[in-house]
């Protein structure tokens, strides 16, 4: 199958490398609202124009859109599933209706399949949850973040006076670990479960102990979490902070039996060296399930939790419960 | 929908209290081969003969078919499929294929809608691997078992000359759990994953010693293995072990990026309190999804990796994308 990618950025890159892992997909165009002739693929594939698009549609069974949330994606999906297949990796939960809406809509007009909130949260973290409740529908749920750095909390600490450059961690304690793996169903306030930690390069003669309270008080991002930041060099921040690690846990505890007597608990846990490439991974196997659901007829916006797994794998059904059930 | 239950064993009362958590459901029946006055459902339900089944066919949706894999199974799968649609929890890893074909042509021929194969592992786990093998490609699975009551080897331990009563639990060993979670990929041996823990209520006047050696060298359930072997009362084993506790971990170690520079793991972990009620919560919601599947009027045999999701929940689309993504 062959597969194009729209933007170039870390999970463009990302996919990239995760195309030349899977031997039945090939990689035949990168698309780029800059100048194409200013980027320069990892793999060596070619780069076009966004808008030299419908030129080569032929070449493209599924596109992979790889935009931001925020502006990017609402607008690229629905437009990019009138001209093909696509994927992508929007993550603004409380915007998921809309924006599945929206693509929807387009993709059906267009009988085009499209699956959006690809990733692991949404995306598997999302699947975890989803079979987990049903399973054990009287129980709780709990996921947890980290350790890993979080973007958005980077790009806001960056955006105070005197800060350089900034990376932010996202770390869940262990305490509320052990008490939601015990199946005690505890209940945690946001300061219980995660805790943050700040590394800043600051200017020469900035204020630190302000460029630290300006951190740890800031509304919404920082003032409901104990936050710990330490101030590095330049070289000590691309030394120890280049890489994009992340990961987290998704949890449901429950209780079965006819007096609820039993206790049960789901653990699901990613640790990833690189946020980028494993999301990745992640929108590559769907983009094969997006294919194999386009070849039966099939049209209109799906999400995770519309996949049959086998759609996910280049193995037959009969491989696949040979070897893998 | 309408449930009803074929045998009425450990798994089926299960079946019996999942069914009470999930308020779209009824339990309508069980069928029993033994004699129906001397089976008390916990739940009050009718109990009919086997052979009374025809009878009620306007009373199933789905039947959860609940006998052992050994010889159960293989007959009474593909018998009930021909009157409607079913679900079993096949769990003879290498007898997979022979059984889906099986049932999967008495499926088709009668226009119904068979699940194999339901549970945990096979069941979950068999999903955390597909997942986690298309995320990452290049990378390695691992699925330990435990700490948890073995019953094949329970009762191979029970047929040794002088024991009245024995319970067998598998145990992973934390070492190979550690070595596994860091993302090393080790080689690791029979031995170095499992420890086998036996409790024994001896006759009296037995030879412990004896017995000990028979369970410690017994081959392929034993011997490579180390293993415990504790003699205790009835009344002990009574007290500290009638219950089914049970669980393990599926982990997928992988690496991605243009030099595999970046090492990821996955780790999926269940901890029962009671393993059939545990299966029969994953039996129950199957059983949805087979059902759904009937009313789109898709016939034949599936397995877990057939199944999309969302029709695992009786939630709609809708519902899912907006709370659980």
């Amino acid at each position: 199958m062959k597969l194009a990618i729209y933007g170039y950025g870390n999970i463009a890159r990302g996919v990239e490398s995760a195309v030349a892992q899977n031997p039945d997909m090939t990689l035949t165009a990168v698309f780029t609202r800059r100048d194409p002739a200013s980027v320069k693929t990892r793999s060596g594939v070619c780069v076009y124009a966004a808008s030299a698009l419908d030129a080569h549609l032929d070449d493209i069974d599924v596109l992979i859109v790889c935009g931001g949330s925020a502006t990017d994606l609402p607008v690229m999906t629905p437009m990019l599933v009138r001209k093909c297949c696509v994927v992508d990796s929007f993550d603004t939960h409380a915007r998921i209706p809309e924006h599945f809406a929206n693509v929807d809509e387009a993709a059906r007009e267009c009988g085009h399949v499209a699956l959006i909130s690809g990733g692991w949260d949404p995306g598997m973290f999302s699947l975890m949850r989803l079979y987990a409740s049903v399973i054990l529908p009287e129980g709780k749920d709990y996921t947890f973040w980290g350790r890993g750095v979080s973007q958005g909390h980077s790009d806001a600490v960056r955006r105070i006076d005197g800060v350089l450059d900034a990376r932010q961690y996202t770390i869940p304690i262990p305490e509320a670990l052990d008490a939601v793996r015990s199946g005690a169903m505890p209940a945690l306030s946001t300061r219980e479960k995660h805790r943050r930690e700040v590394f800043v390069v600051a200017a020469e003669g900035a204020d630190k102990a302000a460029i630290e309270r300006a951190i740890v008080t800031m509304p919404n991002y920082f003032d409901e979490y104990d936050t710990t930041v330490h101030f590095i060099s330049a070289e000590e921040m691309r030394r120890d902070h280049s890489e994009l690690p992340h990961g987290g846990f998704v949890f449901r505890t429950g209780k079965t039996g006819f007096a609820l007597e039993h206790s049960h608990t789901v653990e699901y846990r990613l640790t990833l060296d690189s946020n980028p490439e494993f999301t990745a991974g992640v929108l590559v196997a769907l983009a094969r399930a997006v294919h194999k659901m386009a070849l039966r007829g099939d049209t209109g916006c799906k999400t995770v939790f519309d996949v049959a797994p086998a759609d996910l794998s280049p193995l037959s059904g009969e491989e696949l419960r040979a070897h893998m059930l």
